[in-house]
Protein backbone atom coordinates (compact mmCIF):
# COMPACT_ATOMS: atom_id res chain seq x y z
CA UNK A 1 0.00 0.00 0.00
CA UNK A 2 1.10 3.52 -0.76
CA UNK A 3 0.67 6.83 0.44
CA UNK A 4 1.77 10.01 -0.85
CA UNK A 5 1.59 13.55 0.91
CA UNK A 6 -1.41 14.59 -0.70
CA UNK A 7 -3.14 10.70 0.37
CA UNK A 8 -1.73 11.63 3.77
CA UNK A 9 -2.94 15.31 4.28
CA UNK A 10 -6.48 14.08 3.09
CA UNK A 11 -7.28 10.79 5.60
CA UNK A 12 -9.51 11.23 8.28
CA UNK A 13 -7.30 13.10 11.03
CA UNK A 14 -7.34 10.50 13.77
CA UNK A 15 -6.13 7.93 11.04
CA UNK A 16 -3.63 9.86 10.01
CA UNK A 17 -2.56 11.19 13.67
CA UNK A 18 -2.40 6.96 14.80
CA UNK A 19 -0.30 6.22 11.24
CA UNK A 20 2.12 9.03 11.33
CA UNK A 21 2.62 8.46 15.42
CA UNK A 22 2.83 4.51 14.98
CA UNK A 23 4.95 4.53 11.78
CA UNK A 24 8.28 4.71 13.05
CA UNK A 25 7.87 2.01 15.24
CA UNK A 26 9.48 1.70 18.80
CA UNK A 27 10.02 3.86 21.48
CA UNK A 28 10.95 4.20 24.89
CA UNK A 29 8.14 4.09 27.42
CA UNK A 30 8.93 7.22 29.77
CA UNK A 31 8.30 8.90 32.93
CA UNK A 32 8.77 12.74 33.72
CA UNK A 33 8.44 13.56 36.77
CA UNK A 34 8.79 17.69 37.85
CA UNK A 35 7.30 19.75 40.35
CA UNK A 36 6.87 23.87 40.52
CA UNK A 37 8.56 25.50 42.97
CA UNK A 38 5.44 25.41 45.61
CA UNK A 39 6.25 22.06 45.31
CA UNK A 40 3.16 20.98 43.31
CA UNK A 41 4.57 17.26 41.60
CA UNK A 42 3.70 16.52 38.23
CA UNK A 43 3.99 13.25 35.97
CA UNK A 44 3.31 12.97 32.53
CA UNK A 45 4.35 9.91 29.82
CA UNK A 46 6.73 10.42 27.02
CA UNK A 47 8.27 8.59 24.63
CA UNK A 48 10.11 11.36 22.32
CA UNK A 49 12.77 11.28 24.84
CA UNK A 50 16.65 10.50 22.97
CA UNK A 51 20.16 9.97 23.81
CA UNK A 52 22.22 13.19 22.76
CA UNK A 53 25.65 12.68 24.19
CA UNK A 54 27.81 10.26 26.19
CA UNK A 55 30.60 13.19 27.85
CA UNK A 56 28.99 14.26 28.95
CA UNK A 57 25.66 12.78 29.11
CA UNK A 58 22.87 14.69 27.51
CA UNK A 59 19.44 13.75 26.98
CA UNK A 60 16.31 15.77 24.67
CA UNK A 61 13.20 15.70 25.10
CA UNK A 62 10.34 17.02 22.64
CA UNK A 63 7.21 18.84 23.41
CA UNK A 64 4.40 19.56 20.89
CA UNK A 65 3.33 23.47 21.32
CA UNK A 66 0.01 22.39 22.00
CA UNK A 67 -0.33 19.54 24.47
CA UNK A 68 -0.57 18.36 27.59
CA UNK A 69 2.76 18.23 28.68
CA UNK A 70 2.67 21.72 29.24
CA UNK A 71 2.81 21.44 32.92
CA UNK A 72 6.00 19.23 33.05
CA UNK A 73 7.37 22.25 30.69
CA UNK A 74 6.47 25.10 32.93
CA UNK A 75 7.93 23.02 35.79
CA UNK A 76 11.19 22.53 34.04
CA UNK A 77 11.48 26.23 32.97
CA UNK A 78 10.44 27.55 36.79
CA UNK A 79 12.60 24.99 38.53
CA UNK A 80 15.68 23.73 36.02
CA UNK A 81 14.97 20.10 36.86
CA UNK A 82 13.35 16.89 35.88
CA UNK A 83 13.37 13.23 36.33
CA UNK A 84 13.22 10.06 33.72
CA UNK A 85 12.27 6.83 34.76
CA UNK A 86 11.54 3.91 33.10
CA UNK A 87 8.03 2.12 32.49
CA UNK A 88 8.30 -1.51 33.91
CA UNK A 89 5.90 -4.09 33.24
CA UNK A 90 2.79 -3.69 35.80
CA UNK A 91 3.27 0.00 35.48
CA UNK A 92 1.87 0.40 31.83
CA UNK A 93 -1.53 1.07 33.00
CA UNK A 94 -1.06 3.75 35.22
CA UNK A 95 1.75 5.07 32.88
CA UNK A 96 -0.96 5.53 30.43
CA UNK A 97 -3.00 7.10 32.42
CA UNK A 98 -0.66 9.93 33.69
CA UNK A 99 -1.70 11.50 29.65
CA UNK A 100 -5.33 13.06 30.73
CA UNK A 101 -5.14 16.18 31.16
CA UNK A 102 -5.56 16.48 34.91
CA UNK A 103 -6.27 19.78 36.09
CA UNK A 104 -3.26 21.75 37.88
CA UNK A 105 -4.11 21.36 40.97
CA UNK A 106 -3.85 17.22 40.35
CA UNK A 107 -0.69 15.61 40.79
CA UNK A 108 -0.80 12.84 38.50
CA UNK A 109 1.05 10.53 41.39
CA UNK A 110 -1.99 10.47 43.47
CA UNK A 111 -4.48 10.37 40.32
CA UNK A 112 -3.11 7.51 39.07
CA UNK A 113 -1.49 5.44 42.02
CA UNK A 114 2.24 6.20 41.80
CA UNK A 115 4.81 7.14 44.25
CA UNK A 116 6.58 10.24 44.31
CA UNK A 117 10.53 9.51 45.78
CA UNK A 118 12.45 13.00 46.56
CA UNK A 119 16.22 12.69 47.13
CA UNK A 120 18.02 15.17 48.95
CA UNK A 121 16.42 18.91 47.94
CA UNK A 122 16.41 17.73 44.54
CA UNK A 123 12.51 19.07 44.10
CA UNK A 124 11.44 16.81 41.27
CA UNK A 125 10.18 13.76 42.00
CA UNK A 126 11.43 10.25 40.84
CA UNK A 127 8.99 7.44 40.71
CA UNK A 128 9.31 4.92 43.64
CA UNK A 129 8.23 2.12 41.74
CA UNK A 130 10.82 2.60 38.23
CA UNK A 131 13.59 0.67 38.11
CA UNK A 132 15.80 3.18 35.96
CA UNK A 133 16.08 6.95 36.97
CA UNK A 134 17.64 9.69 35.62
CA UNK A 135 18.08 13.00 37.55
CA UNK A 136 18.31 15.76 34.65
CA UNK A 137 19.04 19.27 34.74
CA UNK A 138 17.79 22.46 32.14
CA UNK A 139 20.27 22.82 29.17
CA UNK A 140 19.64 24.61 27.03
CA UNK A 141 15.54 24.61 24.88
CA UNK A 142 15.02 25.28 21.07
CA UNK A 143 11.98 25.86 19.04
CA UNK A 144 11.73 24.17 15.60
CA UNK A 145 10.55 27.15 13.82
CA UNK A 146 9.04 23.80 11.43
CA UNK A 147 5.89 23.46 13.58
CA UNK A 148 6.99 25.21 17.24
CA UNK A 149 7.84 21.79 18.43
CA UNK A 150 9.94 22.46 21.72
CA UNK A 151 13.24 20.51 22.75
CA UNK A 152 14.51 20.45 25.77
CA UNK A 153 18.06 19.44 26.39
CA UNK A 154 19.24 17.92 29.74
CA UNK A 155 22.38 17.06 31.77
CA UNK A 156 22.38 13.59 33.47
CA UNK A 157 23.07 14.56 37.14
CA UNK A 158 22.86 11.29 38.34
CA UNK A 159 21.56 7.54 37.47
CA UNK A 160 19.94 5.25 40.36
CA UNK A 161 19.90 1.47 38.72
CA UNK A 162 19.88 -2.17 39.67
CA UNK A 163 23.64 -2.91 39.53
CA UNK A 164 22.59 -6.65 38.69
CA UNK A 165 21.09 -4.99 35.52
CA UNK A 166 24.10 -2.92 34.02
CA UNK A 167 26.26 -5.55 32.39
CA UNK A 168 30.15 -6.02 32.93
CA UNK A 169 30.59 -3.43 29.75
CA UNK A 170 28.62 -0.94 30.99
CA UNK A 171 25.18 -2.01 28.89
CA UNK A 172 21.85 -1.73 30.74
CA UNK A 173 19.69 -5.15 30.46
CA UNK A 174 16.20 -3.41 29.89
CA UNK A 175 14.58 -7.26 29.43
CA UNK A 176 16.14 -7.94 32.84
CA UNK A 177 14.73 -4.98 34.37
CA UNK A 178 11.48 -5.66 32.27
CA UNK A 179 10.99 -2.34 30.73
CA UNK A 180 8.73 -1.54 28.07
CA UNK A 181 8.45 0.25 25.48
CA UNK A 182 6.02 1.65 23.60
CA UNK A 183 4.20 2.81 19.48
CA UNK A 184 2.11 5.44 18.83
CA UNK A 185 0.27 7.11 21.52
CA UNK A 186 -1.31 4.05 23.13
CA UNK A 187 0.16 0.47 22.73
CA UNK A 188 3.26 -0.97 25.07
CA UNK A 189 5.21 -3.70 24.00
CA UNK A 190 7.71 -6.19 25.95
CA UNK A 191 10.68 -6.57 24.46
CA UNK A 192 12.75 -10.20 24.30
CA UNK A 193 15.91 -10.27 23.50
CA UNK A 194 17.27 -11.57 19.84
CA UNK A 195 21.39 -10.81 19.36
CA UNK A 196 23.94 -8.35 20.19
CA UNK A 197 26.82 -8.25 18.08
CA UNK A 198 30.66 -6.78 18.18
CA UNK A 199 31.56 -3.42 16.83
CA UNK A 200 31.06 -3.62 12.91
CA UNK A 201 34.16 -3.89 10.48
CA UNK A 202 34.37 -3.46 6.93
CA UNK A 203 34.97 -7.26 5.69
CA UNK A 204 34.74 -8.76 9.23
CA UNK A 205 32.06 -10.98 10.27
CA UNK A 206 30.50 -9.93 13.00
CA UNK A 207 30.40 -11.64 16.33
CA UNK A 208 27.42 -12.08 18.90
CA UNK A 209 27.98 -10.43 22.28
CA UNK A 210 26.05 -11.38 25.02
CA UNK A 211 22.44 -10.45 25.56
CA UNK B 1 23.51 1.54 42.46
CA UNK B 2 24.27 5.55 42.10
CA UNK B 3 26.21 7.23 39.54
CA UNK B 4 26.70 10.83 39.97
CA UNK B 5 27.27 13.01 37.17
CA UNK B 6 30.93 13.09 38.23
CA UNK B 7 31.27 9.24 38.89
CA UNK B 8 29.83 8.91 34.69
CA UNK B 9 32.95 10.84 33.66
CA UNK B 10 35.53 8.88 35.53
CA UNK B 11 34.14 5.73 33.77
CA UNK B 12 36.44 3.81 31.71
CA UNK B 13 35.31 5.54 27.77
CA UNK B 14 33.93 2.04 26.68
CA UNK B 15 31.83 1.64 29.61
CA UNK B 16 30.51 4.87 29.80
CA UNK B 17 29.47 5.08 26.22
CA UNK B 18 27.57 1.68 26.53
CA UNK B 19 25.85 2.74 29.92
CA UNK B 20 24.62 6.17 28.63
CA UNK B 21 23.54 4.69 25.25
CA UNK B 22 21.77 2.31 26.80
CA UNK B 23 20.15 4.01 29.51
CA UNK B 24 17.03 5.38 27.45
CA UNK B 25 15.88 1.85 26.56
CA UNK B 26 14.66 0.61 23.34
CA UNK B 27 14.69 2.86 20.36
CA UNK B 28 13.43 1.65 16.72
CA UNK B 29 16.03 0.17 14.39
CA UNK B 30 15.83 1.86 10.64
CA UNK B 31 18.24 1.95 8.06
CA UNK B 32 18.60 5.48 5.91
CA UNK B 33 19.20 5.21 1.97
CA UNK B 34 21.28 8.05 0.35
CA UNK B 35 22.57 8.55 -3.08
CA UNK B 36 25.03 11.55 -4.02
CA UNK B 37 24.04 13.40 -7.26
CA UNK B 38 26.53 10.61 -9.68
CA UNK B 39 24.42 7.66 -8.03
CA UNK B 40 26.74 6.69 -5.54
CA UNK B 41 24.55 4.82 -2.66
CA UNK B 42 24.74 4.70 1.19
CA UNK B 43 22.77 3.19 3.51
CA UNK B 44 23.61 3.60 7.08
CA UNK B 45 21.78 2.36 10.31
CA UNK B 46 19.64 4.94 12.55
CA UNK B 47 17.89 5.00 16.04
CA UNK B 48 17.73 8.59 16.71
CA UNK B 49 15.04 8.98 14.45
CA UNK B 50 12.08 10.47 16.02
CA UNK B 51 8.16 11.89 15.01
CA UNK B 52 7.90 16.06 15.12
CA UNK B 53 4.87 16.33 13.90
CA UNK B 54 1.22 15.05 11.69
CA UNK B 55 0.05 17.47 10.42
CA UNK B 56 2.10 17.89 7.75
CA UNK B 57 3.93 14.59 8.87
CA UNK B 58 7.39 15.79 9.74
CA UNK B 59 10.53 13.42 10.90
CA UNK B 60 13.80 14.16 12.78
CA UNK B 61 17.27 12.64 12.45
CA UNK B 62 20.11 13.02 14.97
CA UNK B 63 23.36 12.78 13.25
CA UNK B 64 26.81 12.84 15.53
CA UNK B 65 29.04 15.64 14.98
CA UNK B 66 31.96 13.15 14.63
CA UNK B 67 30.39 10.08 13.50
CA UNK B 68 30.30 7.82 10.28
CA UNK B 69 26.84 8.55 9.28
CA UNK B 70 28.53 11.90 7.56
CA UNK B 71 28.20 9.85 4.06
CA UNK B 72 24.31 10.04 4.68
CA UNK B 73 24.24 13.65 6.27
CA UNK B 74 26.49 15.00 3.41
CA UNK B 75 23.95 13.20 0.79
CA UNK B 76 21.28 14.33 1.83
CA UNK B 77 22.69 17.95 2.23
CA UNK B 78 23.38 17.30 -1.85
CA UNK B 79 20.27 15.92 -3.29
CA UNK B 80 17.83 16.99 -0.16
CA UNK B 81 16.40 13.06 -0.12
CA UNK B 82 16.50 10.10 2.07
CA UNK B 83 14.80 7.02 2.95
CA UNK B 84 13.93 5.76 5.86
CA UNK B 85 13.10 1.47 6.29
CA UNK B 86 12.57 -0.53 8.63
CA UNK B 87 14.65 -3.39 9.97
CA UNK B 88 12.69 -6.60 10.29
CA UNK B 89 13.56 -9.60 11.89
CA UNK B 90 16.26 -11.71 9.86
CA UNK B 91 17.72 -8.24 8.85
CA UNK B 92 19.38 -7.44 11.77
CA UNK B 93 23.06 -8.72 11.36
CA UNK B 94 22.94 -6.99 7.80
CA UNK B 95 21.38 -3.77 9.10
CA UNK B 96 24.75 -3.58 12.30
CA UNK B 97 27.10 -4.57 9.22
CA UNK B 98 26.47 -1.02 7.88
CA UNK B 99 27.50 0.92 10.30
CA UNK B 100 31.54 -0.08 9.80
CA UNK B 101 33.60 2.67 8.16
CA UNK B 102 33.34 1.78 4.68
CA UNK B 103 35.40 3.93 2.17
CA UNK B 104 33.13 6.63 0.00
CA UNK B 105 33.40 4.45 -3.03
CA UNK B 106 31.69 1.66 -1.31
CA UNK B 107 27.98 1.20 -1.57
CA UNK B 108 26.66 -0.73 1.81
CA UNK B 109 23.82 -2.35 -0.09
CA UNK B 110 26.48 -4.38 -2.03
CA UNK B 111 28.89 -4.53 1.02
CA UNK B 112 26.12 -6.37 3.31
CA UNK B 113 23.96 -7.73 0.36
CA UNK B 114 20.86 -6.16 1.23
CA UNK B 115 18.97 -4.49 -2.57
CA UNK B 116 18.73 -0.58 -3.07
CA UNK B 117 15.34 -0.33 -4.60
CA UNK B 118 14.39 2.70 -6.78
CA UNK B 119 10.86 4.47 -7.33
CA UNK B 120 10.97 6.91 -10.33
CA UNK B 121 13.43 9.70 -10.43
CA UNK B 122 13.68 9.53 -6.45
CA UNK B 123 17.64 9.66 -6.15
CA UNK B 124 17.58 7.87 -2.72
CA UNK B 125 17.46 4.19 -2.75
CA UNK B 126 14.68 1.90 -0.74
CA UNK B 127 15.73 -1.44 0.95
CA UNK B 128 13.62 -3.85 -1.03
CA UNK B 129 13.67 -6.60 2.43
CA UNK B 130 12.14 -3.52 4.47
CA UNK B 131 8.35 -3.75 4.71
CA UNK B 132 7.92 -0.54 6.06
CA UNK B 133 10.21 2.17 4.02
CA UNK B 134 9.13 5.96 3.93
CA UNK B 135 10.67 8.38 1.30
CA UNK B 136 11.42 11.68 3.07
CA UNK B 137 12.84 15.31 1.60
CA UNK B 138 15.01 17.63 3.53
CA UNK B 139 13.11 20.37 5.86
CA UNK B 140 15.32 22.29 7.94
CA UNK B 141 19.23 21.20 9.42
CA UNK B 142 19.67 22.70 12.99
CA UNK B 143 23.02 22.54 15.18
CA UNK B 144 22.43 22.00 19.05
CA UNK B 145 24.89 24.22 20.46
CA UNK B 146 25.64 22.15 23.16
CA UNK B 147 27.61 19.42 21.54
CA UNK B 148 27.58 19.78 17.76
CA UNK B 149 25.12 17.54 17.17
CA UNK B 150 22.65 17.86 14.13
CA UNK B 151 19.63 17.36 13.88
CA UNK B 152 17.81 17.42 10.09
CA UNK B 153 13.99 17.82 9.74
CA UNK B 154 12.22 15.83 6.78
CA UNK B 155 8.66 15.76 5.56
CA UNK B 156 7.51 12.31 4.52
CA UNK B 157 6.59 12.12 0.40
CA UNK B 158 5.03 9.29 0.93
CA UNK B 159 4.51 5.54 2.92
CA UNK B 160 4.97 2.06 1.30
CA UNK B 161 3.51 -0.47 4.01
CA UNK B 162 2.07 -3.95 4.12
CA UNK B 163 -1.83 -3.12 3.84
CA UNK B 164 -2.24 -6.20 6.37
CA UNK B 165 -0.68 -4.60 8.73
CA UNK B 166 -2.24 -1.40 9.22
CA UNK B 167 -5.13 -1.00 12.01
CA UNK B 168 -8.57 -0.39 10.71
CA UNK B 169 -7.93 3.34 12.67
CA UNK B 170 -4.35 3.68 10.96
CA UNK B 171 -1.96 1.76 13.98
CA UNK B 172 0.72 0.10 12.62
CA UNK B 173 0.77 -3.37 13.41
CA UNK B 174 4.71 -3.67 13.76
CA UNK B 175 4.60 -7.02 15.25
CA UNK B 176 3.03 -8.55 12.60
CA UNK B 177 5.73 -6.81 10.18
CA UNK B 178 8.05 -8.52 12.27
CA UNK B 179 10.01 -5.07 13.23
CA UNK B 180 12.88 -5.11 15.64
CA UNK B 181 13.12 -2.38 18.03
CA UNK B 182 17.52 -1.77 19.67
CA UNK B 183 19.16 -0.63 22.48
CA UNK B 184 22.28 1.22 22.78
CA UNK B 185 24.74 0.46 19.88
CA UNK B 186 24.81 -2.91 18.85
CA UNK B 187 21.43 -5.26 20.81
CA UNK B 188 18.18 -5.86 18.74
CA UNK B 189 14.82 -7.39 20.30
CA UNK B 190 12.08 -8.51 19.26
CA UNK B 191 8.99 -6.89 20.64
CA UNK B 192 5.86 -8.65 21.50
CA UNK B 193 2.23 -7.07 22.19
CA UNK B 194 1.30 -6.01 25.67
CA UNK B 195 -1.36 -3.69 25.69
CA UNK B 196 -3.08 -0.88 24.32
CA UNK B 197 -5.27 1.73 25.54
CA UNK B 198 -8.09 3.75 25.18
CA UNK B 199 -7.22 7.77 25.29
CA UNK B 200 -7.09 8.87 28.92
CA UNK B 201 -9.80 10.78 30.94
CA UNK B 202 -9.08 11.67 34.48
CA UNK B 203 -11.26 9.88 36.48
CA UNK B 204 -12.46 6.85 33.60
CA UNK B 205 -11.17 3.98 33.94
CA UNK B 206 -9.16 2.87 30.74
CA UNK B 207 -10.59 0.18 28.41
CA UNK B 208 -8.01 -1.48 26.19
CA UNK B 209 -7.92 -1.86 22.64
CA UNK B 210 -7.09 -4.19 19.85
CA UNK B 211 -3.14 -4.81 19.91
Amino acid sequence: MKWTKVDILELEKFYRRNLINSLLGFKPALLIGTSNNEGQQNLALFSQVFHVGATPPLIGVLFRPDSVDRHTLNNIRETGVFTINQVKKGMEEQAHQTSARYANHVSEFEAVGLSPELSGDFIAPFVKESVLKIACSFVQENVLEVNGTIMIIGAIEWIEIDENAVMVDGFVDHVALQNLCAVGLDAYYEPQKLVRFTYAKPDIKLQTLPI
